[in-house]
């Protein structure tokens, strides 16, 4: 069955724009907040995006930050912007469970550096949204906003679900593997998994390559959200932290892309395969030049670096979760899924010798990938082999599901590079959203914000029936 | 008054020597532990260097290690070693209190990586040691085991005394500023702050420039406990970790030494100044060759670049500290010390640009320190500017002493320059400990535990009266 989405003409909700009638009266945020909460009375009892929603605490930030734009003082452009907060991170006036049995209940009454951040600025802490249990692979109830069967994608499932069902306009995910730009590309969001260390995970310091990212229905909104933590709550401790503007860069025409066809090439579906040549052929057609692997020997040399990315993304954060995660299955021995545990196992059958053996491939690949800077503005790739799959749920008895949220396939490179990854909503296959990404070099999130803000004025979505 | 410490003539107990009569049934680990329960019996009620000490679950430990070795089978070459932890790691089978208030009665039943380490190498987590609070400056009510007048150092401090006194042979302690070789200076202990990253600090991963380090009564037991614990727990993620041999370096006799000033050589007393210029001419006379800054522009421009690091090392921390903390205060308003809430407010004072140009004069100074590499093997220097102070305690009414645990101003630039420092108890001014260290450049924890072993060979320890 065809999903409902159409690339052309669907729009999620957008901040930035809406931000200039605030200053006259003729819209506030506590009217922007409540037509968030009839979109949630609607779509949420299907889509199931949300483990908390704070409506009183938020109704009253909404109208300080009401009172702070008539005033003509707001703290930052996101003051009273509705935000869903993945349930992994912190907030002291909700729980915080991280998807995980073992975990119900749990309600430290702390702020994430990055929610702590997003209060400074003037946003309005809406609630906590699903995710995959401990940010793994073990789904939540959510649903694909444009298909009640189908995957949102994880592990930021919730924060994808409710920005691509028009429930709020931006929320937080977090990746260690894919969890932010899959699910993104699933969903119809747009979103940015930084630079490695560009935004201060807070309290969630524990593996070497997870980030903290935005999910919104616009680029600007991506943006200035982002720096607008970043403002207050800087970058991880001791990494410098997302460079840029304050406000979203102006569009740039990228001269010069590298289209990676990266390990996922043979799993894409062929509407998908359609799609992207069209979209690649549109780039061209528009004058940008672009490289693939037969061009250049330094672009096969990353392709060969990133070729086994899933398995070693996979391996790298299992064991940097390993003594946390025997920790609560010792504590917890019936409130943590299976699928969890057997990721345990693998990374308890690891050494460090063999850890050591991944971080040395990884930092191969970041060198080779380092050495493409001069050949081009950014690489180009798709966000996922194709739309969000079904799921019909485990079925007692049988084997688990290797990927109930979908294959993070497109989305390890960016992860295990370091490298800033931008997903765009640039694709309509079967009726349903397949994400287009730029992943430029470390510390370029300024640079793809704004060749991606050019390619969704110069290119026109795709759609393949 | 003058302690009563001799360097010539003190001996901290020690491990390594002990196992070999572990297997004839000469001596066992139960033994070895209960010789340690005497002397805190003894030494306990006026050093307080413990928190928490878990008798029955040690003799228990203890008893299943007599069983490995007498079986031939010891699970490491620490199979038995009773060893305390220092209160601020986790330990699932005692409180994790912090020495704040605000965390009494504190039980997480999980335990720290390098805890989990440690018992499955088969040694005897045999209590928590007190830490100044939060890791910071506000002191506990440990005293020094030399002279009770005076402080152990912090915040390692119950790592430190309980070692220096003889009631255990190795403590588990942690550095962020001079954490570990301060007190391992003024309790008489050998310990290794290693490479930044080179001990897996497990859910203590919110700092840029802290690590786990090992205080022992030898240069032997610090190494064998450290290489233990990365065996199983490897380093920080995403760090490189620990490198060297299972089994203790053999002594290598440097050839050349840079004697490094430091912003602390103003304050050096003068009873530590002529024993330190003692200590530098036996090195001389034993063939090592000494570098000044005046010998070389590479050397004065190390010196300039960590004549700002106490206050620089101070300012990093409280910075990456603060949303913790921030949080802490909220929830717990009086049960946390004013000295806390003073380098928070500090902190706050700080915005995120502040920090970034901190990080910048950081990493200039780590260039600095890896130029210095083909001029010589290490670095010399001070672990503290002489014996540890008196500590008569905060008066009502009155400011609080800035430095209640000492000054870490010798401390800070292996700190900032992410360097391994091995300090060893080479000097006796007054009846005190005060230590020497070498600093090595990053990764040679290896060369300097080498070098260290061949100065407590060849060189006889400086006392000064």
């Amino acid at each position: 069955m065809a999903g409902r989405y159409d690339p052309q003409t669907f729009r999620a909700p957008t901040f930035h724009d809406a931000t200039p009638a605030f200053r006259d009266g003729g819209d506030s945020p506590r009217a922007y907040l409540e037509r968030c909460l009839a979109a949630i009375a609607e779509r949420e009892p299907v889509v199931k995006a949300f483990v908390t929603i704070n409506t009183e605490g938020a109704r009253a930030a909404a109208d300080e930050s009401a009172a702070r734009w008539k005033a003509g003082r707001p703290l930052s452009p996101i003051d009273g912007l509705p935000i869903g907060i993945k349930d992994l991170l912190e907030t002291r006036d909700m729980p915080t469970e991280m998807g995980c049995e073992a975990y119900r209940g749990n309600f430290p009454k702390r702020d994430n550096a990055a929610v702590s951040a997003l209060r400074r600025s003037g946003a309005v802490v809406l609630g906590k949204t699903t995710t995959a249990e401990l940010g793994g692979a073990h789904p939540p109830a959510t649903t694909n906003p444009f298909d009640p069967a189908r995957t949102p994608g994880g592990s930021s499932s919730g924060s994808a679900a409710a920005v691509g069902a028009g429930m709020i306009p931006a929320a937080v995910g977090s990746q260690v593997g894919g969890s932010i730009v899959r699910p993104a590309a699933f969903c119809g969001n747009f979103a940015l998994k930084p630079t490695q260390g560009g935004i201060n995970r807070g309290e969630r310091q524990s593996t070497s390559m997870s980030t903290h990212g935005i999910h919104a229905g616009s680029v600007e909104d991506v943006w200035v959200t982002s720096m607008a933590i970043v403002r207050w709550a800087g970058g991880d401790p001791g990494k410098r932290g997302l460079f840029g503007p304050a406000t979203t860069p102006e569009a740039v025409k990228p001269s010069r892309l590298i289209v990676l066809e990266t390990e996922g090439w043979p799993d894409i579906d062929d509407a998908t395969r359609e799609g992207f040549a069209r979209m690649l052929a549109a780039l061209e057609a528009a004058g940008v030049t672009l490289l693939r692997r037969a061009d250049h020997a330094w672009i096969e040399a990353l392709e060969g670096a990133i070729a086994n990315g899933r398995s070693l993304c996979g391996s790298i954060t299992a064991w940097e979760n390993h003594w946390a995660h025997r920790n609560l299955v010792d504590e917890h021995p019936d409130r943590v899924s299976e699928r969890a545990k057997a990721v345990l196992a693998r990374a308890e059958a690891m050494d460090f010798e063999d850890y050591r053996r991944l971080l040395v491939e990884r930092e191969a690949a970041q060198l080779r990938h380092a050495a493409l800077a001069p050949l081009a503005d950014a690489c180009i790739m798709l966000s996922c082999p194709g739309p969000a799959p079904l799921w019909p749920g485990d079925r007692p008895g049988q084997p688990l599901a290797p990927r109930p949220t979908g294959d993070f396939v497109f989305n390890a490179p960016s992860s295990m590079l370091f490298a800033p990854a931008f997903t765009m909503p640039l694709m309509g296959v079967d009726g349903m959203p397949v994400g287009v990404q730029l992943m430029g070099q470390q510390h370029e999130d300024a640079r793809i914000t704004a060749m991606a803000r050019w390619m969704m004025q110069a290119v026109t979505p795709v759609v393949v029936a």
